[in-house]
């Protein structure tokens, strides 16, 4: 075979083989395969786009790139949960106790990465002393032991993955379904998932901007996932305005410990419920989702979901106090209050901006290298359809950095408030199986 | 500028600035832009094409990218031929002398290239002695006394073409109009033509196998020298069989040679009568065609035209022996005749096969290091439209190989002979202004 026959075969719109799949992700794997070849082949992609087969053959010969997590010694059926980002989006903190005390088990692979705040390793270092390096026989134990651990990515995962990632970034071939999609599926089918949730989100704080393109997302994720045996489904959710109250790391762990209690903002809640919901179906734990709902409320109201949080961060190493005493993790240095310039009704609260300010804080990175400030983010007292009247603090900022004259401006201006009440946005838009 | 904001524009089919172009081929050919960008750039240009404005300007900065000929000694109007290629094409070696003859200045850059026989370069050295190794000045003394000189490529000329096109040639980006059509115009512009004639070829031995194609192609071609002040014209030629009888390095200089005494074939001495006659008239030294037409046939008929070869060859430092006995030029050790399989009238010649059969026989490249067999060939006996007997000598094959039994079946099987009378193909399908 010839990469650049290929690569015209894909260019001439004609479908590639799975050998031909396979062939290509090997060779790129180990730099037989040039950049300039991947990324004419990306482009081509771009264009031409994947069948459904063709995207599972990629797909699975992605997730053989590297090695690959065995969790045939956890007890149950391994359910993954995914989400395609979002600000504010607290969930998985929140997934993993949820499930595990009603007993689906929670084998997390988890990372920092980039963006407006950490990854849920990063936020969840917001507790003291708390550990995510763990061998895999400590990380199996812990699973069947508690139900739940979580442990920072370690081994060679998915290198034709991230190789290929790495190029669409700076090729211009990053917005191709296809490609998206075999990417988020690639790795989890590497960390050993039987069954895959996704949440894919829509709005101004998402990926994609729009729930036609969600759900386009979605239904070829499920495609791919189904197709290689792994039972797979997805929501669409709402990202126009920030999920939950609070965008940061220890502000969002804080804000998972309240929905745990039972204390959250409604819509994180019915979020959190809803994927916890599809996560036991998928384990078999409930019969459908309504029952499994039952199941989930009981274990929030009677305390035994946050009680399974605590004993996740003690297995771990950490210190649990903040669990009781969740004011704990609101400690920054700096707090900056920002005002409505006018009364009225929260039409919208544009979402990647509050991203983009909660960075500014200092709660997320750019590059690898920046160091997170866990204290820093924002508090969204006011959310769409609340009324405020003129000068009413609309939100809390957060940080160790005394000037923040900007990032007020920018989150005043993240704000729209007009005369009119609206109702509450539609949270949860499609469920795709 | 970002190149990968450049690849995105295009990719979603704006239209990019002059300026966004001028640094994208700065930056490619100083090795600022890396290769996979520039792959996966040319990939969105093949899917989404350029306006005449972008090709102009594409070719104007490659032409730039390098050094680029300087002729503004030589007196007249520069006027360059190019062909796109095909099998049998000698005209270069006739037109030079001939527009040279009724006064045209003829200051040819030209390559030794691969495929199926050398380049124009490798076609001279069949002369013994013929140096192309020239100094700038002596070129243009040549041409200013003798209005003819050919000079192999020296200097670094089109360097940001000569990169692209290589980078092309693997990330199967070759086959784009617009990118076929800057390569070709900015090799001419930086060789220093004032006035461009181009033969565009369409047929089973050309790169464009029909007619629309190499009309489309002619045309961007025609657009881009126009709108960079270059007079610029295309004829759209016939290339299903090969031009004229013979194919090789030497035996095309017999031939060429016997053409300009004007005992050459009709297809090759009418396109290169039509050839020059553009050259003429895009020179000034004719008012149109015809009379140009009508100064060629005579230049041909006094011997003036043949004269002009012999000078050329000896101030060149070539031995011009064979022009006044060119049987000189048919010297290799084996020689094979072909015979039709049955009795009929040829109604097709495969050019492309043609082609491949000398190559085998020892005419042609496919690496740089390849050493060409100057006396190796193909001669055709019989063209499309001939009657032939059964064992009738269709083709002779000449090379310094004694195993020819493979190439003669496939210069057997390149001819279609069929029952029925056909008349000759038309030669030349259209002109583009």
């Amino acid at each position: 075979m010839r990469m650049v026959d290929i690569i015209a075969k894909k260019r001439d719109g004609h479908i590639l083989s799975k050998e031909e799949i396979q062939w290509f992700v090997e060779g790129y794997t180990n730099d037989d395969i040039p950049d300039y070849q991947a990324s004419a082949f990306a482009m081509a992609l771009y264009f031409q786009g994947m069948t459904q087969e063709e995207a599972a053959a990629l797909t699975f010969a992605m997730a053989a790139s590297g090695d690959q997590l065995d969790l045939s010694k956890v007890e149950g059926v391994k359910v993954d949960k995914h989400s395609t980002g979002g600000v504010g989006d607290k969930t998985t903190l929140i997934l993993g106790p949820l499930v595990a005390s009603i007993g689906v088990p929670v084998a997390k692979m988890s990372g920092r990465g980039l963006g407006h705040t950490g990854g849920t390793i990063d936020k969840l270092e917001s507790f003291q002393g708390l550990k995510t390096e763990l061998s895999q026989q400590e990380f199996i134990r812990l699973v069947n032991e508690n139900k739940i651990a979580v442990a920072g990515q370690s081994g060679n995962l998915t290198p034709a993955d991230k190789k290929l990632y790495a190029l669409r970034d700076v090729t211009a071939t990053v917005d191709s379904i296809p490609l998206i999609a075999s990417s988020v599926m690639s790795k989890k089918i590497a960390a050993g998932a039987d069954a895959i949730v996704l949440d894919v989100k829509a709005g101004s704080g998402a990926f994609m901007d729009n729930v036609q393109d969600a759900k386009k997302l979605a239904e070829a994720m499920v495609r791919i996932g189904n197709s290689l045996d792994r039972k797979t489904m997805a929501i669409i959710s709402n990202m126009d305005e920030p999920l939950g109250r609070y965008v940061g790391n220890a502000l969002e762990v804080k804000e998972a410990v309240e929905t745990l209690k039972g204390n959250g903002p409604k819509d994180l809640h019915e979020l959190s419920v809803t994927l916890a919901a599809h996560m036991a179906v998928s384990a078999g734990k409930a019969a459908n989702e309504k029952e499994a709902g039952r199941m989930l409320e009981k274990v929030i109201a009677d305390g035994s979901a946050v009680q399974k949080m605590k004993q996740f961060v003690q297995s771990q190493g950490g210190d649990a106090s903040a669990v009781d005493h969740p004011e704990m993790l609101q400690t920054a240095a700096v707090k900056q209050d920002v005002t409505a310039d006018k009364a009225g009704y929260v039409q919208a609260i544009h979402a990647a901006d509050i991203g983009k300010a909660a960075m500014m804080l200092g709660a997320g990175r750019t590059t690898k290298e920046d160091v997170i400030d866990h204290t820093a983010g924002i508090e969204l007292h006011k959310k769409v359809g609340s009324h405020v009247e003129k000068n009413e603090t609309i939100a809390t900022l957060y940080t160790s950095n005394k000037e923040t004259a900007a990032v007020e401006q920018m989150v005043q201006n993240a704000y729209t408030i007009g005369e009119n009440s609206i109702t509450a946005p539609t949270l949860i838009y499609d469920t795709i199986r």
